[in-house]
């Protein structure tokens, strides 16, 4: 997606060889017209999948996840995520450890809002070891529901998550892919094909 | 606006008299449609105002915050909670106690995101002792911008946050006004009106 990638260039900050920060337009400050524009390609991608539902986590996935969610016409449910949960029977829950925090979250969807009969798609800002994606995964599995692919904003492709879950049969789409964040710059995969033609 | 009191009606579960529970459309399972509808609604409440910034609150307050981004053409700034801040001098914070789940919360947002230039609503899902909103009304203040509104998808009325922050001086705009949850049922400010004339 271009749009997106442009912006990731123009307004990303590479903190590391591994760390991109898009606080001014996703994470933190959100530009609602780029995720209008996100959310309508998502809605694209899986058109002719029969859609029942999106899943999301709290809270940077919620903005792209509603977008695309009012173009599928399909209601939003986000994960939430806690340090500690109290049992509740009425919860699904998973486990998801962050590289970048170095922290482990219980996250937790209720019961009522996914059931066997649903197709859906899991949404999320960024996909780099996938803990956050597989964890989701787990949720929705637990309902039976069917997972017709993940949308994913950011794929960090050196980072392993998307080929994991590709090699576990699921549909990975990547609004943006980056193919590296070596020497302070953003390089994306389309960009490394076209110096390698 | 009769579209979301309608749907609080029809889809709001009553704990108690004063707990709304609405997590099948607003605060965990969200409906974008209606989202959007929220969006426009403050959109056109504000539209005079001249804002240039809207701040919220994760989680909840996101997607009624970023439609209303949508509509008046301005970025959204989510302010992050968490149980203990680390200092960090790019960080502007106030302390929210909720006493829903009695438990208080550091709330922080970069100082990059809001300056003195700011003209700024501040939106969130729901007002009742007011805690989140003083929070993020105080977090805007500390950088000079002007505070336009306060913008509300419920406002428990009858609990004291809303003639509060009227009394500082504060235009409070909510778009579904509980006057009270008694006896399982939600009655809204207009109706209690209505048995009056």
């Amino acid at each position: 997606m271009n749009l997106l990638e442009e912006r990731i260039k123009r307004d990303g900050k590479v903190l590391s060889e591994n760390v991109l920060k898009v606080d001014s337009f996703l994470n933190h400050q959100i530009d609602p017209v780029l995720m209008l524009e996100i959310g309508k390609e998502f809605a694209e991608r899986f058109a002719k999948e029969g859609i029942t539902k999106i899943v999301t986590i709290e809270s940077s996935g919620i903005a792209p996840a509603v977008m695309a969610g009012y173009y599928l016409n399909v209601p939003v449910v986000f994960a939430r995520k806690r340090k500690s949960l109290t049992l509740n029977e009425d919860l699904l829950t998973s486990s998801v450890h962050s590289f970048t925090k170095n922290e482990t979250n219980e996250i937790s969807i209720s019961k009522k809002y996914i059931t066997e009969m649903d197709r859906v798609v899991i949404i999320d800002d960024f996909l780099a070891n996938g803990q956050a994606a597989r964890g989701l995964v787990e949720i929705v599995q637990q309902t039976g529901a069917e997972i017709a692919g993940i949308g994913i904003v950011i794929e960090k492709s050196f980072q392993p998550g998307a080929e994991e879950l590709k090699e576990l049969g699921f549909r990975v789409e990547s609004l943006a892919r980056i193919a590296s964040l070596k020497n302070g710059e953003v390089t994306f995969i389309n960009e490394k094909v076209e110096e390698l033609i």
